[in-house]
């Protein structure tokens, strides 16, 4: 069996996540896994970097699935692109190692949460932005950021239980960009966990409204504790940006 | 009466255009109209600088519209972008001059027509972009728009037949820039006929299928015959930029 890696762009506002489930259809896996099982004639699993949530987008998620088609990889960008909905896209298809797994083997990623900081409404990137239309404190956003990186334990920013997993990452670097009226906010670690990006955003965003100070941010690490940490913001703000591998096949 | 000018935005994806019809009222200018009705309690009627047509957009629409209205235009830009639908916005509301008028006063204005030319979609943009996948000889495509310039006779550019009426109009400037995939051409003029923007865009693009020379056009523009040019390019990719006015009140 051949195994293909692909690099998958997608506007997730319509879709109930990446990932199949049991009571619906409507994910990004299962649109493309029909028309990978239709174009190939076998039983296609598609396996990603990671699930996204419902609403969230892509700009470069990675997956990759094993089959025997003799297609080359430009005719299944071509066919894929031909018959899946417009708001998903193949970027590329790449032959990849046998052993090559997209989640088991990313070394790191890079998420993007879009604010859109005025009170006028952004209409073209309207589905792509989180508004707040109170002014943002970007200094102190970025003091706070700068608290959350390295290596901690983000269980306060975890939506699931503690287990005996570790809750332990590395948050190698949050910048905050104010391009014109948005303010966007880059996030790059070796992993995150289960509305991880979303909690720090809101958290960011709490901070920026001055109801938080940036020195809590310690506190709140520390406390191990959801509850301690900001609000989980919008799906809608959020992208996934890039996913990183050591050996790229 | 107070005068105020407005400047308004829209994804015109699943309007009927910006003007009022016997048939629909799903139309931006219907959206914005009963809006301000409600609002100043008045029957308002707002002039727009032109129409827009069905799928067409808008990155700054100036329309204009008397009211003896108290409100601020602070207030009035509120309430607007309070109660429009998502895909239109207000983004600034000004006092104007008694005899403002949007359309009788607009002495030129900017159309942005955004090509995607490439075979992979994008996902994000693709509600204001035409997808052109096959490659386009941009020299030849520029060399065309320098032809077009200029004042002519744009008969064969206007979708309406021949009248009393003059079809003169005059192109100060188009440009055509590569970003990325993208191929935007940007037309400035006095003035534009029906469907004259995206008639242009087509017989641009035709050249550069090379389907047509560069050096027709004098004989398109001299022809005064709709049949000489090439196909109406779709709606979507079509953005009206700026209005501009000699005297801005």
């Amino acid at each position: 069996m051949k195994n293909f890696k692909l690099t998958i762009q997608y506007d997730g506002t319509r879709y109930n996540g990446w990932q199949n489930q049991k009571n619906t259809n409507n994910t990004i896996q299962s649109k493309l896994e029909n028309v990978l099982c239709r174009m190939t004639g076998e039983p296609i699993e598609l396996a990603a970097s990671g699930r996204t949530d419902a609403g969230v987008h892509a700009a470069a998620q990675i997956a990759n699935f094993k089959s025997n088609t003799t297609l080359s990889c430009a005719e299944i960008t071509a066919y894929l692109n031909e018959y899946l909905p417009t708001d998903i896209a193949v970027l590329a298809v790449e032959p990849a190692g046998e052993r090559f797994h997209s989640r088991l083997n990313a070394s790191g990623k890079t998420y993007v949460y879009r604010i859109w900081n005025s009170a006028i409404p952004n209409v073209f990137a309207r589905k792509y932005l989180h508004t707040v239309a109170e002014p943002l404190d970007l200094a102190k956003m970025q003091h706070a950021a700068n608290l959350l990186c390295g290596t901690h334990d983000f269980q306060s920013f975890c939506a699931t239980k503690p287990s005996k997993k570790s809750t332990v990452r590395t948050l190698s670097q949050i910048t905050i960009e104010p391009i014109g009226n948005e303010l966007r906010m880059t996030f790059t670690g070796n992993g995150f966990l289960y509305h991880m990006v979303r909690i720090l955003a809101g958290t960011i965003i709490e901070v920026g409204q001055s109801k938080r100070a940036p020195t809590d941010i310690p506190d709140i690490l520390a406390a191990a504790d959801r509850s301690k940490a900001g609000h989980l913001a919008p799906a809608q703000g959020l992208c996934l940006q890039a996913v990183y591998y050591e050996k790229t096949k």
